[in-house]
């Protein structure tokens, strides 16, 4: 009898969990991705910020799994499912037969239907992403010091973030600290302290999944930085001039969108009900309806907690459904009774503020200030991946605290000088 | 009476070298660079094989002068210059008188009037550069982990690095090493040692500019770390398919181009004398002929030594010439006279093969070997720019010689798996 082959798409938080937890089990895996690497997501916002570089909260996922001769890594875009064949298709034109098929595809932005909306006003999900929003933020300052039509001037002096979930909350935050701390004595011609950094929510308040007290101690704490809050704004329209919202326009040449995520298609692949943000409604086990060997995890699944709240598209929730889903593999391999039905154990929420706020919600304890600033912390390097980016995130945390200075400051790629909010 | 002003083109080691040095000069000092920041380029080869990240050798120029109020940044693309309007034209349509400018733009690869072969042979100035570079050659590995065709898997792991300066030979040194110790762990369809690093030179030796027995230890240690030297064979053709020299042809889908440098368009702003590769021939003063209040320094001016040898294109030359050319302008904002002409003073060649061994040509005094190696990395930590690089370069440096893994391995930029070495 060949060995059982468990292919396994994606390696974020879900994927790679669920590959450590198979370690031994004698299974055959076979890990795709379409990127190199596993990205720490809970800190990308720090990257298009210019606090940490690309490699700090990246590894290319075969490094990870080079003691493990049991997984394969390919680097590789499934595009389609043959569930009779039970095979997976590549883009390449590639196919891989599987025994247990594994989907933790994870979510992308959503625009509500509004695509078109996306040049101007990119996403926060992949490293590109990160760098393009540091990109225009950085061109935007640039602009603004040579620029002699004052309208044209504030409005490339104006940062507007769509959404004020903990993305948004901790993008407008260190935006705020890096135009009044960072630059000011940087330029010559523009004022950087005069910087509008503008927070648009349709919503009732800032963090609506957080405790109303914590929320309002974000407010406190972001409008003291210097953050405009849109409270119970809709957005109406993004161009490259600016936001449109229910309540009036922003003129705003740097948009960054924070709103809306959209799952993969992983429910078309697979033909089965989808929820409306695209995600799998998946069985108790975190099977696919019908697809007893098709496991789905992470931000591609709808899971619903015994209260009837659905499980947050955070990491932890990845990772406690990857690590129930080789359970539930491994019990198959061994002959032995099926695991109780999946259960979430929600250990907390956690949203910074700038650099030396943050607030944590554990349910009866809650947390905020400098204490929880410093529990966010250590925390983030502790789920980081080895010492080494350890190591390189406590230091330049540690440095910007000492120096103040940021210092993943760099525009790069190509056309820096023609594509982006120039008119 | 205004204060002059003086204008900076390029905030390469020539322009920082030459800002530096009119501090307290009296003079206002405007410096212009097509990016936000200054590049280590010595270092740069390292960003392109996976050692270092890009904003360990990269520094936003407007930080440097923070504290310089006399020095305005502006981020601009110089087009063109009016010596009898003592103006320069920026790309944006901006236009900057100056009363002194300095000219320190640099140079770029040159294809020998081949500049078709750019796509498929890059070149290595510019970070952008080194990040395609770094790209092209991990997603070598990773196309060859799942190609099932043996002939161009083998080209799929046959590099190719054109040219045996000091750039060729350090690039040829870490391909071999990451290909042999780094990564064969992590594949499981190929087997990663087997991997050909092929260095093309045209003329009679790697490192010309070496002393012959320097030199000579190179090939040894190259040979050695498995690099294939193909010495005294002209580059005929570059293609995607391999590099068709005067041997034969190379079946190789990653070339790299370490051959030639053609000066910036300085001389041709100017409408004066260049020489063949574009650099303006400058008066013993390092001004233009005929342009006393224009300076050209650094790589994109052609300056002999008082034996007839030219000035070599290295960082330390550059520095030499800013300072000089800083020394002059002091002189004439003092009403001092003239100083004397300048004088380059060599102060050694370096090169390294690989993370153990390094040459070094002081001329009398040549080392050679792991102490060599040493006093290059210690020298290179030195020459960086703040506390908070040097750090971090030495601790990857030191992670690397710790752990064997190099960190900055990731594959970014759009387009990842369609635009390049696919067929």
């Amino acid at each position: 009898m060949s060995e059982h082959h468990v292919v396994v798409v994606g390696g974020g938080f879900g994927g790679l969990q669920l590959v450590n937890a198979l370690k031994g089990a004698g299974a055959r895996i076979t890990l795709i991705d379409r990127r190199n690497h596993h990205l720490f997501q809970p800190l990308l916002y720090q990257v298009a910020t210019t606090i940490l570089s690309t490699s700090e909260i990246a590894w290319p996922i075969r490094h990870l799994y080079s003691d493990r001769p049991d997984v394969t890594t390919l680097l590789g875009e499934v595009v389609g499912i043959d569930t009779a064949a039970k095979a997976v298709s590549l883009r390449s034109g590639m196919t891989l037969r599987y025994d247990t098929l594994v989907l933790a595809t994870g979510a992308t932005h959503a625009y509500f239907g509004r695509d078109e909306w996306e040049p101007v006003a990119p996403g926060l999900k992949t490293l590109e992403d990160a760098t393009t929003i540091r990109r225009r933020l950085l061109l935007a300052f640039e602009r603004a010091e040579t620029e002699t039509d004052a309208a044209i001037r504030d409005a490339l002096l104006t940062f507007t973030i769509v959404g004020a979930g903990p993305t948004g909350v901790e993008l407008a935050g260190i935006i705020a600290e890096l135009a009044r701390k960072t630059l000011p004595r940087e330029f010559r011609n523009i004022d950087t302290r005069k910087t509008r950094v503008v927070l648009v929510e349709a919503g009732p308040r800032v963090l609506p999944t957080f405790a109303e007290e914590l929320s309002a101690y974000a407010s406190q704490a972001l409008q003291e930085l210097g953050v405009e809050l849109h409270i119970g704004e809709r957005v109406v329209e993004c161009t490259t001039e600016g936001v449109e919202t229910s309540q009036g326009f922003i003129p705003s040449h740097t948009i960054v969108w924070a709103a809306g995520v959209q799952a993969s298609p992983a429910a078309k692949w697979l033909d089965v009900a989808a929820d409306r943000a695209g995600r799998v409604v998946v069985e108790k086990d975190l099977t696919a309806p019908g697809y007893p060997d098709v496991f789905v995890v992470g931000d591609t699944a709808a899971v619903m907690q015994t209260g009837g709240a659905p499980v947050p598209g955070i990491a932890p929730a990845a990772k406690q459904q990857g690590a129930y889903a080789a359970k539930v593999i491994r019990a198959r391999l061994a002959g032995d009774p099926a695991p109780p039905p999946f259960c979430y154990r929600h250990q907390g929420s956690l949203a910074t503020i700038g650099q030396s706020a943050a607030i944590i919600d554990f349910g009866r304890i809650k947390l905020k200030g400098w204490i929880a600033w410093w529990i966010w912390g250590i925390a983030h390097i502790y789920f980081l991946i080895g010492t080494r980016s350890r190591f390189a995130v406590a230091w330049s945390w540690l440095w910007i605290y000492l120096s103040g200075q940021h210092s993943a400051r760099l525009i790069t790629q190509k056309e820096t000088m023609r594509d982006e909010n120039h008119r």
